[in-house]
């Protein structure tokens, strides 16, 4: 690729995006998920190029999802517990943000450099903020494609951050090998309007800021989650999730979720659940993409577009039963279709 | 239509049923439902012509919901509060049984004769069990459909029942005015294994079997659930829901739900939810058929059919990325569609 090419990006082949990405060029990964990213038609195909010559060197990291409520201190934590990994373990790390608050203006307002600091300055970690997209199915999409992009530029570790509302952590953790929740000290076994749903995902609970005046309160809240765990049965990959309490100021308790998540990597690498769990999230990503090319296909098809409302209309007034109604909808979509 | 035509019932037309339907009578409504229950495609064409021609006669009735868990008596509820409708209150009454331990077998084991032995023998009352079908949304749809054949055949009231497992009812609840739970008495406040999204749906909650020595365990059990019930927002119907005992045996606490229902329909339809719900479950029912006329046109295509599974097994090796994959599998379904 030429010079000019290569500072503006533009013009760029499917090889020239996977060659950057594969000697772990962070310009050309960063512009690659930009690529991912853009609902562009031409953007699409070019994408997903450079994700069939990614793809090969993709798979190899272990992947890490971490939730929690709003005010948790998640990105407080990443920087510390990323930093720990990155300096004291020595692994290249990446963190890949959800951002459900840039769903209005399209791009991220999360400006990574004051998010984590130190982390961003660190030349084996790359920190990308994602908008959170239209549809969820989008961000699902967008968020496994970048992961992958990010396998393939060499990270070993990847780390992806949701705020704890909505349902973008059931999409998360069906792309993630661990999945961890984040929670505040003090809060008891209401969990802080945490869905019980989101709690018998996680691996670990961990009761952050557990720090200052606010150790004993941690603690407290740490055995109140230990014995709730009990409540759960075993999850299938044999693990026993658990409780610890940590701080990101201080730096306590990392340690500790660095010697849990080890020991979760043995045994379900032992017992295959490993394996079995990304073969079964791959089998879900597609039928998921699937049900979703096939609807897309059919409610962004101009005749049906005109005609969806009037026939929705005529099945309220009692014109029309649904399933005639929807008939003749699918007739008019198979009429159109270019012969 | 010939004297051979309306013993046998063979070579009828959609006004042959509709007639016979319109003018109330049974054995033309229950070859109808079958028609509607049937999934051979010329089944299915008739039976849509059958139902535009009761459309404009159906949603005359008021439609009662009842689940509750196996053992708690649903049948011989139904045959004695049905009895009162009919009896001391004067209605026409159609009860539609989902039966879901016929999937196996294709039709229906329940011999109503003996579930609902004085029920049946009414002249006013219309007992239909029917087969689970292999599929939820085809439960619902034949479901819907039957109730409104049922209205055009001039009955007031519909109940339909479903056991108290799996996720039939929430289809339930999405075709009903009001949705009644039957609880055992004497399991305090573990619900009985009944999810709490079932209790939630439910307007009243009703523990049958307060008869003999189990008076006083029902009593205190409604208590606990009316306790429980405080513990639910209101519903959008304005409606706050009871918790009622009853006994079929003794026919003790019928008056009173009828009461109760009698009550409801006169909040929901001043206040409007009535037909603002009704409106609602159509849109819904009609998403859903197309939904499903969608899904069926492209997985029942011969050409995805044999495609699909080599597709799967490239994005489980690695060879494809799951949008590839998914995008050749739209451009061989639309290769194969005729020109």
């Amino acid at each position: 690729m030429n010079k000019k090419a290569i500072i503006s990006g533009k013009n760029w082949s499917a090889s020239d995006y996977a060659e950057g990405i594969l000697r772990g060029d962070r310009v050309v990964l960063s512009r690659a998920i930009t690529l991912v990213e853009s609902s562009r038609p031409e953007h699409r195909e070019l994408a997903q190029q450079v994700l069939e010559k990614c793809l090969p060197h993709s798979g190899n990291s272990f992947r890490i999802g971490i939730t929690g409520p709003p005010g948790v201190g998640k990105s407080s934590f990443i920087e510390a517990f990323g930093n720990y990994i990155v300096q004291e373990q020595g692994y290249k790390l990446a963190v890949l943000a959800i951002d459900p608050s840039s769903q209005v203006s399209g791009g991220s307002i999360l400006g990574d450099k004051t998010r984590m600091e130190k982390l961003s300055l660190e030349s084996n970690a790359f920190i990308r903020p994602s908008p959170a997209g239209s549809s969820l199915g989008g961000v699902a999409n967008c968020t496994h494609e970048s992961m992958l992009l990010c396998e393939a530029a060499g990270f070993e570790m990847i780390f992806i951050e949701t705020v704890g509302v909505g349902q973008s952590e059931t999409a998360v953790a069906g792309m993630v090998d661990f999945f961890m929740l984040l929670l505040l000290p003090g809060a008891g076994d209401e969990l802080q309007g945490i869905k019980r749903g989101i709690v018998e995902m996680a691996d670990i609970l961990a009761v952050n800021k557990a720090d200052g005046d606010r150790i004993e309160l941690a603690k407290s809240a740490r055995k109140d989650y230990a014995q709730a765990l009990h409540l759960f049965s075993e999850k299938p990959s044999g693990w026993l999730p658990k409780a610890v309490t940590c701080s990101a100021n201080s730096g306590e308790g990392l340690p500790e979720i660095w010697k849990l998540i080890a020991d979760y990597q043995a045994i379900v690498k032992l017992n295959g659940w490993f394996n079995e769990n990304r073969k079964a999230q791959l089998a879900a990503w597609f039928s998921s993409q699937l049900e979703q090319s096939i609807h897309r296909f059919f409610f962004e098809n101009p005749v049906v577009k005109s005609a969806l409302e009037a026939q929705k209309q005529a099945v309220l007034e009692g014109k029309i039963s649904p399933t005639n109604a929807a008939h003749q909808l699918l007739d008019l979509f198979l009429k159109s279709l270019p012969k």
